[in-house]
């Protein structure tokens, strides 16, 4: 309640405006610098990161990493590179993410697999990942390859978690979150702390950027999982029901399972277990899913971990920054409504 | 001729045992090390991860900074650790060339690939990447993480570039050797290289280790790849044939497309760029190479480029390490006959 209160204080919707606006110059700096550095003699490799860079999505994490220095108060420039190899991780991410998917479709262009097939897109992810390192090593602080290695390896494994649990109809709620948690909020919440890491801001600051960074990814996640069944997704003109088609097993699903009846358990196994879909089941399922509310439940879940991330930044100084930083909360929240 | 010469001195095959003896408690160590650093709460990690860890190959990467390190005088156990990670990068590479591959067979085993499916060997070969830079983070140095990110990167510049080459019968010579360059030697290099980094020799050092490990890296590839149409290969119970059905544009291809009159040329551009195989192809494949004597041609690269490998061993002091090292230049080419 009070994160929708304070977005009506605002008397406008939340956006990315205000961050972006902060760190337009960064940004512009650091999308040189990606576009440099996934320069390599084989063509092949700009071209298809070219391809899946420039389908651009919203630089959320890169940007975190932005406005996180500048909040803590660094003034030099090592933030740009960090910031490239923080979306590098992510691109590559993506990449790994699109290999043997039924998902055509990313943000409405063809997946790179769907253009290039699946190894070349493994290979380029490997190479994207390998300059991600690169630049961080070029940076030189051990402490900043430590968190975002260990971030890398966290996401690996919450792919793989999240991979066991398709079409796995029993899988429970804490499971769920510890995917999101390792999938999509371990980089949040690296992208977050190493701005404070530059700063030399003290270990507590560290861990608040770090927890920042890690609840809003949560919460992101959540409203994804959420929108992936939602007219409103339609209404933007995006793919609904990728998530259901592909088996995943996303916390609307783990809600509506947990109120099932016999024949409602039966339609999720049928679909979801046996993979056995049929014209009209994406409409039953979201069907099931207002019935018991579960996509509202969701959203609330989403706004809990929104409200704990709003939290963290309370022991950083007002100013244009920390507005930002908890706009982005808002903004990831509002998508959802 | 100076390579079997010296062969012959010793009186028997060359082999690994001077250098697997020389190592072996260090190795012991490596690979518990690797054990335990595989490990992750997702048990699809260290399952898939210990399929292809346990088909074992013959470690000669690592082997090759433990050998180093111990050359240059390095008494401590740093090696151990970066061992270990030159292992995981080159497991992952491996989980990662298995993606959309035709062959399903690697040393005999069946490809991860081909029991698991291609999206959890890509995750894995992820996680075990992240996990040879978290075990680099850990030993603290900069300039291996250098080495050995640069390395990666090359190595996946190289699998993009054979992946172009591929089914391209105008590839030539300057091209393969690219290829082979990046993708096998680049990480032979940095293995060998580390060893003077621990031991903390001059750069000339540094460098002759590099060139030693490119070299015999090159050698190593240009061997592989006439076994894979050789009767040797065959009488060691391998597959034959692996780059000719996945349409690899290897040397002896390369060389026998060179020397083609009209109707092999023909017949290279529909076995190999058309993909059009039939029964016999392969045998045809085999004769022209014989014909054309490219496989001895091949072998005849791989000793020059051993020979250069010796050379550069020079520099160091006489004694079991550099023995070693230096009998595993006749090893890898003495697999050809």
């Amino acid at each position: 309640m009070a994160v929708r209160a304070s977005a009506e204080k605002r008397d406008r919707q939340p956006s990315l405006d205000a961050l972006s606006g902060l760190v337009a110059a960064d940004l512009a700096r650091v999308n040189e610098l990606v576009l440099a550095r996934m320069q390599s003699p084989v063509a092949l490799i700009p071209q298809l990161a070219g391809h899946i860079i420039a389908a651009g999505g919203k630089r959320l994490r890169p940007m975190l990493t932005l406005a996180t220095a500048r909040l803590c108060g660094y003034r030099g420039e090592r933030h740009l590179a960090l910031a490239a190899a923080v979306e590098f991780i992510h691109t590559a991410t993506l990449l790994h993410d699109d290999v043997v998917d039924t998902s055509n479709l990313r943000r409405g262009l063809a997946t790179a697999n769907a253009v290039w097939g699946n190894k070349p897109s493994v290979l380029v992810g490997d190479f994207l990942f390998s300059r991600a390192f690169q630049l961080m090593v070029e940076d030189g602080s051990i402490k900043v390859l430590d968190i975002l290695s260990r971030a890398a390896a966290t996401i690996a494994e919450g792919e793989v978690m999240q991979l066991v649990t398709s079409n796995d109809i029993a899988t429970t709620e804490a499971q769920y979150l510890e995917v999101i948690n390792a999938k999509t909020a371990a980089l949040f919440a690296a992208a977050s702390r190493i701005g404070a890491v530059l700063g030399e801001r003290k270990e507590s600051e560290e861990k608040a950027l770090d927890f920042y960074g890690r609840n809003l990814g949560i919460a992101f996640q959540l409203v994804d999982d959420m929108l992936d069944y939602s007219a409103r997704q339609a209404e933007l003109g995006k793919a609904v029901g990728d998530d259901f088609r592909d088996g995943k097993i996303t916390l609307p699903v783990v809600l509506a399972l947990r109120a099932a009846d016999s024949d409602e358990r039966q339609f999720w196994r049928r679909t979801l277990e046996d993979e056995d879909q049929r014209d009209g089941d994406l409409e039953q399922a979201i069907a099931l899913m207002q019935r018991h509310g579960t996509l509202t439940a969701t959203l609330e879940r989403a706004r809990f971990y929104a409200e704990t991330a709003k939290g963290a930044l309370g022991i950083f100084h007002d100013g244009p920054e920390r507005r930002a930083l908890d706009e982005v909360i808002d903004f990831c929240l509002e998508r959802g409504y």
